[in-house]
């Protein structure tokens, strides 16, 4: 087989639905987009199911199935994925969870779950809390992730991860913080590891309340990220990694711990810089330039663009749209670069849908493509999500669209012979 | 989630094939349906497979998709699904069968496998039946369902479900009862089992050939109902009832006791009243009133419309296009009901495709659609077989279309997070 380079183009929480604001179009049917409308003219497009029609799906499954997982048999749990990307070593045993550092009052009741979106002085509270000793001989590593974010591990014997969250959901604001208990209570180290949660959140509120990082905030009228709020528990699996499996160099650009998580679990390089915010101001010329730097040294690149999730997740759909336009712009400067080059497919899709009406992710499948030498071209002429409706892809699952990608590049491998 | 309710009309049989008479559309395609074409219109359309390409099914299975269930995994048998549905209580050890009342000579040769469509009386035959007594202390509960047909629970130790069924399909006309069989030889339960349905079927014989009701039709020129056929034995299997999976209120409307049986399997409340036939001639107006109070009332509710398959059945194009377009008017009334009310998806969908020409069911995908707000529309413009090739939904599972008009309706979970 000959061969080729690709990248993949993560536009997370792309998929959008009509807004009534931008003539009833979605962001992406509004937005000006040159320079992936010629892809598009001369690449071949459909719509990618991010599971399976009708499944929602969170990043973590979302991107695992990027990555060419199958999200129904690979699921480590959002806790392990962020552990990982946050560049904790995960032993056999340890129960990982994901974080956020939160606002509560006196009766942990919660003010704001994401402690105003704090973005700095994390890396301090989180020196503070790492290392803590609790019952039994457990000791939690703990490290801060983007903004609000964090990650613990639990280490010792006899844990669980078959726990509930004490993160009450959206819209968590003047809920309490709801209790860790057992999926299946029943003197179990599930009940054991429960008890440690509800510890371990119990001890994060004596540390951080008065820390010098929230006495600044309270200073400057910012909500102090005075406890932890955990979900997603989950315990390594073992899969194999997709680089490996393809006999690729790889490497995954992204300023989010998941997507840096999953990149290391399917044996890609992982790389973030500083000025990549996982936000809508991440600094996108930065980001083309490594995407550029990295196909120069690997077979395939994935690069994560974050910022439309975001928009989605906050109903800003002109943000979003606008967004979408200044990563248009640099693509233009992305094609400019490989001018000349015949042996790079260019793809495009994404996690899942986050329509800025809904706030939330939804099921509905994505606007995706491939561009390169020697495709069947479709009739699809711009960027959009019911302009992908007849689109000669049609509708696939997102692992069997990066394989349909691995398989232009010449790296898949015969059924059979 | 923003939380929407939905209702989702099956048209039992829908999809069929072109019809010479009716310039070679189909009857779908050629009905006036207005209303219908309005929802289209606004709407997004695809094609649904009752269970995969290729692959026939009957209601049961069709109807058991349509509910939400993967139909290769969830499948009790229609035995058990007709017996919950007819209200029996179905106990785990129990086996339950599908019965017809039939006629047949006194060599056991059918006259006709429906006894005429036998609509009244069958009450007090199914009496003298009920409570019937066979060797090893086997016991035969027995309850009428629509017009011929019935459902019996044979209850004892060590039965088996893995035997053949004595009516011998069709055309079954001119042939000899089938003796049930193990499917599998061997003194085993099922040979047990299968002794003791050939003896229930020649004790039915004894009851029913000078009952009183068969009497009174011989003198009216009526075939008389002197025997039970037996088809679907089943056992009860434990499923997942999908309205607490998705934690809504919800319920079903339906004349067809395979429906109330699977309602009551997915945690439905059933409805049923005097009025709705199973048929052709089933009162529209006490359906489209009767689901307009069910949707104050709850999250979801699914509307049950069975004529159409039996005018597929019986070849019958004409009465199918009229009676479409008698179920369009009534969703006029539907939608004059509603309006003004934002927060509803409307959605229709069929159990497979019974073509009037084959006079049976065939694996066709059946015509679908969601309407609603918030919906990527397609340009799709009215409802046919055909028009539907180029939907927005394209091609989907029947497990899949229903959770996907769940996912707008805001009320699934996430994979991961």
């Amino acid at each position: 087989m000959i061969r080729k380079k690709g990248i993949l183009i993560i536009l997370d929480g792309l998929a959008d639905r009509p807004i009534p604001e931008l003539d009833n179009l979605t962001p992406l049917e509004y937005a000006k987009t040159p320079n992936f409308d010629y892809l598009i003219r001369n690449g071949i497009s459909g719509l990618v199911y991010p599971a399976a029609p009708g499944v929602r799906v969170g990043t973590d499954v979302g991107i695992l199935g990027l990555f060419g997982y199958n999200p129904f048999k690979v699921y480590w749990g959002r806790g392990p994925i962020e552990a990982v990307g946050a560049g904790l070593v995960l032993n056999k045993g340890d129960v990982a969870v994901r974080c956020n550092f939160a606002t509560v009052d006196e009766e942990f009741r919660i003010i704001d779950r994401r402690a105003g979106r704090i973005r700095s002085g994390t890396n301090e509270l989180a020196k503070a809390l790492d290392g803590m000793k609790l019952d039994d001989d457990v000791v939690v590593n703990f490290k801060e992730g983007t903004e609000h974010r964090a990650v613990a591990i639990f280490r010792g014997n006899e844990l669980s991860a078959e726990i509930t969250d004490s993160d009450p959901g959206i819209p968590a604001e003047g809920k309490k913080i709801k209790e860790v208990k057992a999926i299946t209570p029943g003197f179990t180290f599930a009940d054991k590891t429960a008890f440690l949660f509800n510890q371990f959140i119990r001890k994060s509120y004596e540390i951080l309340k008065n820390h010098p990082v929230n006495q600044e905030r309270i200073k400057n009228n910012l909500l102090p990220a005075n406890i932890l709020i955990t979900r997603g528990a989950g315990m390594k699996m073992k899969v194999r990694k997709i680089a490996e499996r393809f006999n690729i160099n790889a490497s995954a650009i992204s300023g989010e711990t998941v997507v840096i998580g999953i990149a290391k679990i399917a044996g890609f390089n992982p790389v973030t810089k500083k000025g990549m915010t996982s936000n809508i101001d991440t600094d996108l010329e930065l980001k083309i330039n490594v995407a550029l730097q990295e196909l120069e040294k690997n077979d395939f690149v994935i690069l994560h663009i974050k910022g439309t999730d975001i928009a989605g997740h906050d109903n800003q759909p002109l943000k979003k749209m606008e967004f979408i336009q200044k990563i248009d712009s640099f693509i233009g400067v992305f094609l400019d670069n490989i001018k000349g080059k015949d042996d790079i497919y260019i793809a495009c899709s994404s996690d899942h849908a986050t329509p800025c009406r809904i706030r939330d992710h939804t099921a509905d499948p994505v606007p995706s493509f491939i561009w390169g030498k020697d495709l069947l071209t479709d009739n699809v002429t711009s960027f959009g999500e019911r302009n992908f409706f007849s689109g000669g892809l049609g509708k696939i699952r997102s692992n069997e669209f990066i394989l349909t990608l691995l398989d232009f590049m010449g790296v898949t491998y015969k059924l059979g012979s």
